[in-house]
């Protein structure tokens, strides 16, 4: 069969093997599920696309700021626009090393070991710290690239219900005496409803089960702690030796990439066997540059993690005021629930019609399937820009506005 | 217990959780496995830490070009440090999307998906194009990535000896009534020994059973085919409706990222479900920028990938009449055979320090046993440069020189 005929074949036959996914698509339209990309048209007015910002997750407002794109600007021209290589092989750069001591310096881990992105710095952890002898107890509501590598580690899994310190100790305790290793796996910020995860609870009952600790900061380190280090520190478990912090650099940081956090002798044994690390180009030079840029002016302006927050409570107080149902944030990220997928849908869009950008989460990502609006707070926004976000979120509510009653359930894995 | 008791007791205790790794890191050292970070210190010479670089994988020269340095810049400056959410959130700009409409008028496929990484467009199209009802049949040397995302997709995998077309047919011929829906995933150029895939054959195979065709072309893309359009197009599959090609935005065009090109049905697809796109932060703009850059560039110069084939092939011959055991290049990857793991690591560390950089491939990346010096060739190299290349590699070769007689065996996934 040759080449050409074989294509002719396919289109004009009894259908292609991608015939499938038209069925799939129009079973998303029908539950009002379709996603689309829309692009950015321009940076000018300091947020997304001139509206109002409070859709990324740009926490301290420092992915377009001067110094940040100056630090991106100088590496880019000093190592080039790539890394060439694998981490391995001739990806690390000096800027690379230097990243990641100052990471390490600031949050109070022994080593970190930058990654391309977050997800695969958490793909990482997972699968190099797993494995088939080990039990990996994970919280229901965890971010999907921490349920990737749990599926990816070959451990056994069990999931926990959510934030519920005594569900992973009962976990642990029933392990079987073959899985010679465990871990129990978080977020300290969920991704959905923004909620902190109980983590001395968490550190308790994995310690009382020999059992380590892996967190993903993504949502808390820039925004909790002391000066932004993160939500280790405060529950005292920045440095120690059976926690293991993941963190991104595209958030709080403004830039791209992601970092491991945690004692020498795991930082060894990720950059050993850890697939992600060993089989991907290292970090652009320019994201590790700015990444290593906005931790800087975050050691000198110690101040913008505290204005994400106050942001946050502002934004939640007065939407709660107004009648809509959020739940309280414990750091940048404010959840408002939506009647249904579609109101969720229209609603975000007459938000943007109205100059203001917010994110719209829906099944698959809510598994608990309560559509949401998702604001992110951010350190730069003014009183007038809260006011103005508040006015358009309550008079663009559906109407009327019959969000589930009660407090929000367990979030699903969201972006 | 309290959290700092709780730490005293771990460390000074009966074994912290992650004891166990004492043990593996030996097992490592013993078998001269240890990996360690070397880092560039600076990239004044055009070169790897002012080294001749045939260690990292830009093989068109672009990762320093001052016109691709310029786009970096330039798309920082305009966009920010990060794209500050998910692609589907508020991480897409224009330039997002006019990278994609090039990246696919280029290649001529329909449409293009841009990704963070190529690793994680492989995890992509293989978890939103598999899954249960899926068979995959995988080439036994395929890259890490292809083989996480088949672990990921939960897909039936059948893996098929390296680069054997029979082998694929009979896999696919024995699939399970079950298993509604097929694919056979290859790299088009085998990243450990630089071997191409057999696509045409690959593509009857496939065809023959209602397969689609998923081909990984990093090696490929900007390096085969007419102007560096990719190995798809001069095997005739560019823009066939049953065949998805993957991308890495990180070795000919020296940036960072990913693309997965297909038709339009199935970016779509990906774009609704892979978790991948919908929970990973967009790519940044001064990479998505510098790829932008690079790829015009190639459009305007488009003999640049016909000189990094040119400089692989002179290798090959200059290094094989020397009498040292190298693959026949089929791209830009020349892969010299070792004796042994340990005689691999001295070899690369000898040419390093005659000023050549080289990467050196050891299990468990080489699953058939067989250490290798891995050289990329460069469009950009010198006839001097080559000759001094050569010159270093024969003289630091083991003596006497004894890689294993015959021809390579099939590779294993490699970075
Ligand atoms: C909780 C959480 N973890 C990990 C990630 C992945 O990080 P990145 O986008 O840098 O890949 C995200 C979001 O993107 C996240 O929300
Ligand atoms: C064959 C192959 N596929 C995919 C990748 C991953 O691409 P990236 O480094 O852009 O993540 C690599 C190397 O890194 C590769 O060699």
């Amino acid at each position: 069969m040759g080449t050409s005929a074989g294509v002719v074949a396919v289109t004009g036959g009894a259908g292609g093997p991608f015939d499938w996914i038209g069925a799939e698509r129009e079973r998303l339209r029908r539950a009002g599920l379709v996603r689309e990309l829309r692009p950015r048209a321009a940076a000018e007015a300091g947020g997304a696309d001139g509206l109002l910002d409070l859709a990324g997750n740009d926490y301290l407002g420092l992915a377009r700021h001067p110094e940040v794109v100056a630090a991106a600007i100088a590496a880019a021209t000093r190592w080039g626009a790539g890394a060439t290589g694998s981490r391995l092989v001739s990806g690390s750069t000096a800027l690379h090393t230097e990243l990641e001591e100052e990471l390490a310096a600031f949050t109070g881990f022994e080593r970190a070991l930058v990654f391309s992105s977050g997800y695969v710095a958490n793909l990482a952890a997972l699968t190099a710290l797993g494995g088939r002898e080990a039990l990996i107890v994970s919280d229901a509501a965890n971010h999907a690239s921490l349920i990737d590598g749990c599926r990816l580690s070959r451990s056994r899994i069990a999931v926990a219900a959510h934030a519920d310190p005594p569900a992973v100790a009962k976990a642990l305790a029933d392990r079987e005496p073959a899985l010679r290793r465990a871990l129990a796996v978080s977020d300290t910020v969920f991704s959905v409803d923004g909620n902190a995860a109980p983590l001395s609870g968490l550190a308790d009952a994995a310690r009382a089960h020999g059992a380590a600790l892996v967190l993903d900061d993504a949502h808390g380190f820039g925004v909790l702690g002391e000066g932004g280090r993160g939500a280790a520190a405060p529950a005292g478990l920045a440095g120690a030796p059976d926690v293991v912090v993941t963190v991104t650099l595209s958030k709080a940081l403004g830039s791209q990439g992601g970092a491991v956090l945690g004692p020498a002798a795991v930082i060894d044994h990720l950059l050993n066997t850890a697939r992600t690390f060993i089989f991907d180009t290292g970090l652009a030079p320019a994201a590790a540059g700015a990444a290593l840029g906005a931790l800087r002016l975050l050691r000198r302006e110690p101040w913008r993690p505290a204005g994400a927050r106050d942001a946050a409570r502002a934004l939640h107080r007065r939407l709660t005021a107004a009648g809509l149902s959020a739940a309280r944030p414990d750091a940048a990220v404010v959840s408002v629930r939506a009647p249904s997928p579609e109101a969720a849908v229209r609603w975000a869009a007459d938000c943007r019609r109205a100059a203001v950008a917010v994110a719209c989460f829906r099944p698959p990502s809510v598994p608990d399937g309560v559509s949401r609006l998702r604001l992110s707070a951010r350190a730069d926004l003014s009183a007038a820009q809260l006011g103005e976000a508040v006015r358009t979120i309550v008079a663009t509510a559906p109407a009327p506005y019959d969000g589930p009653p009660g407090p929000p359930g367990p979030p699903g894995p969201g972006a």
